[in-house]
Formats: C-alpha cells, sequence, structure tokens
C-alpha cells in the first residue's frame, strides 16, 4: 500500500463506515474514500433514540449533530473530513474480480471501482413471522421510527402500548412509553424473565420487579402467536392471553444485512453474520467489513457473536483504517460487556450467562452478592445486585452481571477488562481500584463477589437468591429493623442475630439449615461456623436485599 | 501448618489487622487470634472523617458502624468474629527469637506467646519541624482530632482556617471547612499545584482553578517557615507572606509507624516503611506487616511506594490470612490508583506522573484530551479532563490522571488493570466497555486519549493545555458560541472554523500555527491536514476546555 493511490469504496454511512473513512482520509489524504448510503439522514447516534422517545433527549435533530452542533451531512463530511458520502445511493451488487461496485442513486446507475471494498451494510429489524404491514405495528430501528410514535403519544393517540421483546431496545422502550408519557406498557418476552440473554434468571427476576414497581406489565414465557390490526387498535395474542393496545412495537433484535456479501460469495458465520479475522478480512481478497454486518469470536467461548454495538463498531472501524492503511493493528475476541437503563436502575452484564456458557459446554456455577456502590457510611451508597459465572473446575471467570440503583457499569468495564485477560477468580481478588468513600467501598463489591465465589469453592455454598424457601429451616440473623423492612416468606424461621448464633447454636433445629441475612455476608460467615460445628449449612445468597423490595420505613 | 492449633499475635486493629484476625478466625476456628490495639476506641472508616467534618456524615458514630447499624468494639469482634481484641494495649517489645511480644494494657505488663507475628501497626501524620505544640495547630488523622474542629465550627470561633498541604486530605478538608461551614480557607502547599505528587502541573492547575472558584485560597510553591499560636489566632509564615487564621490543620502526609519492626530488626525499604514480599512476609521469620506501615513495590516502576489506603489495607490483611493458612496468596506490585472529591469535581490518578517517571528513569511524554463521560447528545454529560502520560520508546503507559465533574474513577478503574497488566497505547485503544448512552460515549474518552497519544507519536504533536499563547500565531477552528464561551488570550488569533479550514488554508501567516478548539480533537485534526500540507502546526492539547472556565451563557 504505502505511497501509490487507492480508491477505497465503503457500503454504509453509518458508526463502522464513517469512522473508517473519516481516519483513512484523515492518515491517507491522497486516497479516494467514497462511501455510498441507501438512506437519505444517515450518521446519527441510533443509541440514543429511545431517549428522544423518553423526552430525556429534546429534539430528534440532537443526535445527528456534533458535540459542537454542527449537522453531519454530506457537506460536513466533504468540508471537514474530506470524505464523499453518497446518500440515497443503494448498492446493488458486487464484481469480485473486476472490483467494481454496482449502485443506483439519484443519477441512476453507476459502476464504482475499488481496490479495496468495505462492507458496513448494518442490520434490520427482526421481524416476526406471519404478521401484516400495518401503522400500529411497528419497529424501533431508525430515525424514521421514532416520528410517528412521538406525535401519537404527544396527540394522546397512544395510550397502551405493548412492546414484544424485553431485550435492550424492550427495557429502554418501556421506560420511554412509560415515564415522561405515562402510557399504559405491557412488555411481552419469550424468554423466562427480561434481558434473558444477558442475564441470569434471578437477575432477570430482580429487573422485571422493577419493572413492574414502575407500573410496566410484563409477560415472561409468553409467545406472540398472532398480530391483528385494524383503525381502533392492535390485539395481540401471546401464550393463553390476549393483549390490546394501541401500538405495538416490535423488538426482537436486528439480523445482519448480508445481501451483497453473499451475492460476493463471502463467507458467512454461524450467526448469519460476515466472518471477518482480527483484521477485519472478510473470506474474499481486499473486500473487508465492519460493525452491525459481522460477527466476531467471544473471548469467553472462541464461538462468534453478533453484537450490534456502536461501541464496536466504532472501533472496528479505526482498525480498519489502520490495517487498510499498512499499519498493523487489529480487533481482538469480544467480551460482550453490555449496559442499558431501566428507570432507576443501571444494568450491565460482560461475559456468558449461566445458560449460554452451559451450552458452549462449560461445566459452571455462580455467585450472588448483594453490594454497596461507594462505602456503607456515605449518604448516597445505593446497592447493586451482582453474579458471576465461573468454571470451578479452572476457577476462570465467564461472566459477571449487575443490576441496581448504584454504578454497576463501573464493575462491569473492570470485569471486561479481566475477561478478556482470561482472568481467574483470584484475579478478580486483587483488583486494584480508585478508591474514596464517594467512589467505592473500601472492599469492592466486584471482589466481594470474587471471594464469595471462592469461598463456595471453599465449602460455603450459596443457594440462588430467588430459591423458593418453603420447606427450609432458616435462620435469620439479621436486626430487628432488616427483619421489618424486609420480611421473609418462609415456613419454619429462628431468629438469631449475627452476633450471638456462637453462644446459641445449641436452638437451632437438627435439620439442614438455611442462612438469611440483608446481603449475603453475615449468612456467609455463619455457614462457615455452622459447618465447622458439624452441621449442614448454606445460606441465601445475596440475601433478603435480592429478594426482596424494601418497605417504606415507618417514620 | 494445617490442622495444629497456632497462636497468631496482631499489633495494630485497623482495617489490615482485623482483616487479616476475622478471616483466619473464619478459616482457621481452631487458632486463637489476639489483636492488641494501644488506642481505645478503633476499627472505624478513618476515610470517612473529613466528610463527618463537612457534614455529609452525620455523626462520627456512623464511622464505627457496621452496615446494618452494629458498633464494631471489643464485644462485636469476641461475639461476632472470635477474635480476642485488646484495646488500650501498647505493644512495646518484641523477642523474635522466644517469640514473644511484651504488651502494657489496662492490667499491667504482659508477654504474648507467638506462633506468627503480624504487625498492622498503621502509620502517624507527619508533622512540621519546630512548630510547638498548640490547640490551634492540628492534624487530622483519628477520631480524636475530629471532635475539637467540629464543635470550633458548630459554636463560630473557627472562621479562618489554614490547611498546610495539598495533598488528598489537605484537599478533603478544604472542601469540608468551606462548603457546610463557610470557613475562609487558605490552602499552603510547598509544590507548584495542589495534589502535586498524583498530577500532572497541568491538571493540578486546573484543580487550583476549581478551588479558587470555589472561594478557597491556593498558595503554591509555598513553604512554611513558621508557625506561631496564641489564645488569640495563628500566624503562618510562608514564603513571601503571612497568614493568620484562628486555626492550622497541618496535613503534609503520613509516616508510616514501624518503632516496633525496627526494635525486632526488620529491614525497612527506602520510603521507611517495613519492606514485605508478595506474602506479607518481612525480613525476620514469622513476623509478617501489611497496612499503613508497609511498603509494596510500584507495578510501574518497581520501586518501593509507601501507599497509606484503606482498599490496600483490607486486601492485604486477606492476602495475609489466607498466607498464613496455608493456602497460597500473594499480593502483587501496586499501580497507587487513588481517587479524590474536591467540591464538584472528581479526581483520580494511577500510576506515575510525568516527574516521578523521569525520577525512576524514564523518557517520558504527556497527552491531554478532554472527553465526556457519557454520550454527547445524554443530557447530563459532564466533562472530565484526562491526562497520560507515557513512554514513547516502548509505547508503555506509565500513568493516567483526570479531573472534572463527570465519572473520572471509573476511567482510572480500568486504567489501573492495564497498567497493572503492563499495557501499551495499543491495549487502550482495545478496551471493551459497557457502553450504552448514559454510562459513556460510544468511543470512551480513556480511548480516545490513548488515541491522542498514538496520534502524537505519529506527527500530531499536542503542546500542554496550560502552554503561554502569547507569542503563538493561533488558528481557532470553533464556533461562535464556543469562541464567546471560552475566549482565548493570545495576540495573533486567526478564526476560521474546522469545516472550512480546507479551503481556506491560504488565509493562514506562514509561521507555525498553533491549531486551538474546544476539547482538542477538531484541532488535533486540523494539525494532521496542515502538516500534510507542509505546514509547521501543533494543537493547543485538550483544547479551550481545559484552559478556561465556562463564562455563563447570555440568554
Amino acid at each position: 500500500m504505502g505511497d501509490v493511490e487507492k480508491r477505497i469504496v465503503i457500503v454504509g454511512a453509518s458508526a463502522a463506515g464513517l469512522r473508517c473513512a473519516c481516519r483513512l482520509a484523515r492518515i491517507q489524504p491522497g486516497w479516494k474514500i467514497t462511501v455510498v448510503e441507501a438512506e437519505n439522514v444517515f450518521s446519527y447516534g441510533a443509541c440514543g433514540m429511545p431517549y428522544v422517545l423518553s423526552g430525556d433527549i429534546e429534539e430528534l435533530a440532537v443526535l445527528r449533530r456534533t458535540a459542537y452542533g454542527r449537522v453531519r451531512d454530506e457537506d460536513f463530511f466533504s468540508g471537514a473530513k474530506s470524505v464523499d458520502v453518497r446518500s440515497a445511493t443503494r448498492a446493488v451488487d458486487v464484481d469480485v474480480e473486476r472490483r467494481t461496485l454496482i449502485v443506483e442513486g439519484p443519477d441512476g446507475r453507476e459502476e464504482l471501482d475499488w481496490d479495496e471494498l468495505v462492507l458496513a451494510t448494518g442490520a434490520s429489524p427482526r421481524q416476526l413471522p406471519k404478521v401484516e404491514e400495518h401503522s400500529r405495528v411497528r419497529v424501533f430501528h431508525s430515525l424514521d421510527d421514532v416520528k410517528p410514535l412521538k406525535q401519537g403519544l404527544m396527540r394522546g393517540e397512544i395510550g397502551e402500548v405493548a412492546i414484544v421483546g424485553a431485550g435492550l431496545v424492550g427495557c429502554e422502550l418501556a421506560e420511554a412509553f412509560a415515564s415522561l408519557w405515562g402510557a399504559d406498557v405491557t412488555l411481552i418476552e419469550a424468554g423466562p424473565t427480561p434481558l434473558p440473554d444477558l442475564l441470569e434468571p434471578e437477575l432477570g427476576a430482580a429487573i422485571q420487579r422493577h419493572l413492574e414497581e414502575n407500573d410496566v406489565r410484563v409477560l415472561v414465557n409468553s409467545k406472540v402467536e398472532a398480530i391483528e390490526a385494524d383503525d381502533y387498535g392492535v390485539r395481540i395474542s401471546v401464550t393463553g392471553e390476549q393483549v390490546a393496545a394501541d401500538m405495538v412495537v416490535v423488538a426482537i433484535g436486528v439480523r445482519p444485512k448480508v445481501g451483497l456479501a453473499k451475492a460476493a460469495g463471502i463467507d458467512l458465520g454461524t450467526t448469519g453474520a460476515i466472518v471477518v479475522d482480527e483484521t477485519m478480512a472478510t473470506s474474499k481478497p481486499h473486500i473487508w467489513a465492519a460493525g452491525d454486518c459481522v460477527e466476531t469470536p467471544s473471548a469467553v467461548t472462541g464461538n462468534g457473536v453478533h453484537l450490534p454495538l456502536g461501541s464496536l463498531a466504532n472501533r472496528q472501524g479505526r482498525v480498519l483504517a489502520n490495517v487498510l492503511a499498512g499499519r498493523g493493528d487489529r480487533f481482538p475476541a469480544v467480551t460482550g460487556a453490555m449496559a442499558v437503563k431501566v428507570f432507576d436502575w443501571n444494568v450491565a452484564s460482560v461475559g456468558c450467562s449461566a445458560w449460554a456458557a452451559r451450552e458452549a459446554g462449560y461445566d459452571v456455577k455462580t455467585a450472588f452478592v448483594t453490594g454497596e456502590d461507594c462505602a456503607h457510611y456515605w449518604p448516597e451508597a445505593k446497592l447493586i445486585l451482582l453474579a458471576m459465572v465461573y468454571d470451578p473446575s479452572t476457577r476462570k471467570v465467564l461472566g459477571v452481571q449487575g443490576a441496581g440503583e448504584g454504578e454497576v457499569a463501573k464493575r462491569i468495564d473492570a470485569a471486561s477488562l479481566l475477561i478478556g485477560a482470561q482472568a481467574r477468580l483470584d484475579a478478580f481478588t486483587r483488583v486494584e481500584n480508585a478508591y474514596a468513600p464517594p467512589y467505592a467501598p473500601a472492599v469492592d463489591s466486584l471482589m466481594v463477589l470474587a471471594c464469595a465465589a471462592e469461598n463456595q469453592e471453599d465449602g460455603v455454598i450459596g443457594i440462588g437468591p430467588m430459591a423458593d424457601l418453603d420447606d427450609a429451616v432458616v435462620l435469620d440473623v439479621r436486626i430487628d429493623e432488616e427483619r421489618e423492612e424486609r420480611p421473609i416468606a418462609a415456613l419454619q424461621v429462628v431468629e438469631i442475630e449475627f452476633e450471638e448464633v456462637s453462644v446459641r447454636i445449641d436452638e437451632l433445629p437438627e435439620q439442614p439449615i438455611t442462612v438469611v441475612c440483608a446481603h449475603g455476608t453475615r449468612s456467609a460467615e455463619i455457614v462457615r461456623r455452622l459447618c465447622a460445628a458439624g452441621r449442614e449449612a448454606r445460606y441465601l445468597a445475596g440475601g433478603m436485599s435480592w429478594r426482596v423490595r424494601a418497605l417504606p420505613k415507618n417514620e
């Protein structure tokens, strides 16, 4: 490559394509960079669209602007970035041998010659099978999808809304419809809890509770069988039930747009997305791909995963520009870090859920804790629920997830770096974070989580935080205020405070004991003590704070 | 070790000693664990003391309680933890051969036999030389130091206060005195800026500005020559100036308490603290040490560093318990991650400053950026100023620092993991974080910072954000609103907006150009473009947002 002038053609003007184009134009100013884009409007922060609907972001136009307020249109890219973006121009065919791309635009059909071709074709929303098109049945994928919904809400035409799919977008939409507009929202999910692909069922159940506390009706294990729409409304038949609404939004994920890649004979992976190596090269020479149309290997399982995230698309675009410029860069396997705001809760995850890890052939265990995001004496300290999936035979950590009012994403960011480095439990106990009372407890919750897993391997065994306690003999070691705040629903409960268990151990019945406290810390200590005394005992991992929402205090 | 019953004696009942004691009692229930503590009151969250003074935390007693409200006193540790804590008991001598510790307590002198001895003796506040004791001249180190200050403030007896030392505690105290109590605070620092050991001078200068905006008078490069106190007040003579106050607090750091270690012939390091290996073993067999009395190797330089942080002390205590129990654990080299809240700013750092890295023999360069902590279109996005210190010959990152209203600690936590893994710039560009608009920009600011450093090595050279622009030919590529918000003070300024530079390049004078924008992003792009056109150009790293506080907008 080097000094020879080159022609680069990029298909798709969103994050990956434009990042690649702009960087290439900077580091190879002699090259000719052309981006073709099927849509009229492009280069907008699509991840912000739910927040336009919710009113957090005032107007749609904000998403198209730079941080300093300039609209990112064709003139911006040609003037500021020396990149030729041709909008409303569809790539219809590619000739791999002759290195040409056929496009159809406002000026008709044209053939573009390229030395290197980049496919950044993105993804399109998945549709439910056998559902007819109707203005009351919508997806939420591009700017055009936002306006009619927002107008319908503003005009009061949408009072009841159904959302099919409680994934990232579905959960964001539930908040968007309910919080500002007060719409009655029914969230319909085929899996056992919201966010089933990201989270353990226990954490998903806690998020379902939080959605319900915010007046969202959540139907889980509910497959959509049919949708009928007419001028008056929409009726959704789900497993054993009918849901009526003014509008339904189908948010069941996206599928990579790979028509052009298929036409070029490029290899696709098991996810249906384009297979690329660490340099973003496809199986065909001189054809590269990046963004929502590719799959990348998971750092945990090695299997290809399709993660349509703006952060990854941006990074892939930069890597690809460096590679094309001959600078040597690479995009390694991904950990799959993700975050989503669900009303007042921050939710984030990285790596595999226990379910996905088992699918990939791992033998796994799970640890749960309730932690605080700051020193417990800091007045703004908030709770976070954390879960860790690990392989007990190697002690390798396969996934970490968290949710709660407190700062969760910070812990997941750290876990992502560690999981990317194939870290084991011991590395998680050695994290050195920037500690001060307003930022973290002296022992950060991520370390507490790893210690809980280590202790579990040492015989201090936790049962899942949502486990049925009906048949258990429960030892509740909390203080009275805690018991009142989060009452326990179990048939056999012995109440002995933590500090007194040692001297009152003889009061315990002879059956196996399930020890319960607020966060799972004291109860784990008591389990160790009971086991040392020859008793059979387990503890409720995560404690009652995970399981039950606090009752308002009597003042 | 294993099943044989052992006697462990621990000197010091704060974080390291108690964490070690409690874990040992749990995992080796047959062992006898004794902790001797010179003070009456122990086991409190000392890091929270400034926030008691400021009123953020209501009362001192909160710091002594568990998260669920129980006081951590002798009864708590014996009942709940099976650890015998003997307060008001001073360790006066140690016999290494006979394995005994002489203590003096309420019941007189006594000899304690041990199989393993743990020194967790902590640190004591540094004092200024030649300053006589007086009730108006104070330190801020233990619970006893808080009460008289808070009472003085509540009674209105302290209206003017001087703080000697603008380190972590000095900065926290400045806020504590000023924010709730409205005291007139003068912060006196011998170094060139606040927090001189942690931060580049540029970042220190930004923090000085923030302190001054909050009505703290900051005297830098100011050595205290004398302090005189009487019934009416205190007069502090600093370089070229006299400061009068009702009270002065000396916060110039701590020194490790090593009297007992010295008496035992234990090796001390260059910092004056006890040298330990990765297992927390001292140079004498069967004697171990942990917490604020030890030094540990820096992960960056390999040199011993003394970091009296509650987070490290806790972790060392756990590691030592595991080691003593024969479980094999280790405490590796430290990155030195730290955080401090300074009024509305979050400040954090990890690794070496450029100054410290040069002292350790590194050739270093620095990169600066202004970033946002969320997607720029997220309404609550806030600015953060970030600096990176790296070795251009190896591209190894030696330190990262940040400050601003936005979320800084999260970026420093990630940097800490990377620096601990000896990461180079390229690893910082590959961070996979949990992205969603409320949590991070699509390209996180930490990655932008690493890219700025990479670009600098590629010839896109930034000058320090506080550089003198008087003699420079400045090209200001901002838009009008930005220029009004943060005016530039320079003699020769050409104003051409970013988007128009390409077509107006001939308007530029022939001298070397200094390009300026808001955050340092657009200006860096223009530098690359100007250099490609054969011009000599640099940019103001971090941009005007780093350099100048925004003026209030005319509405």
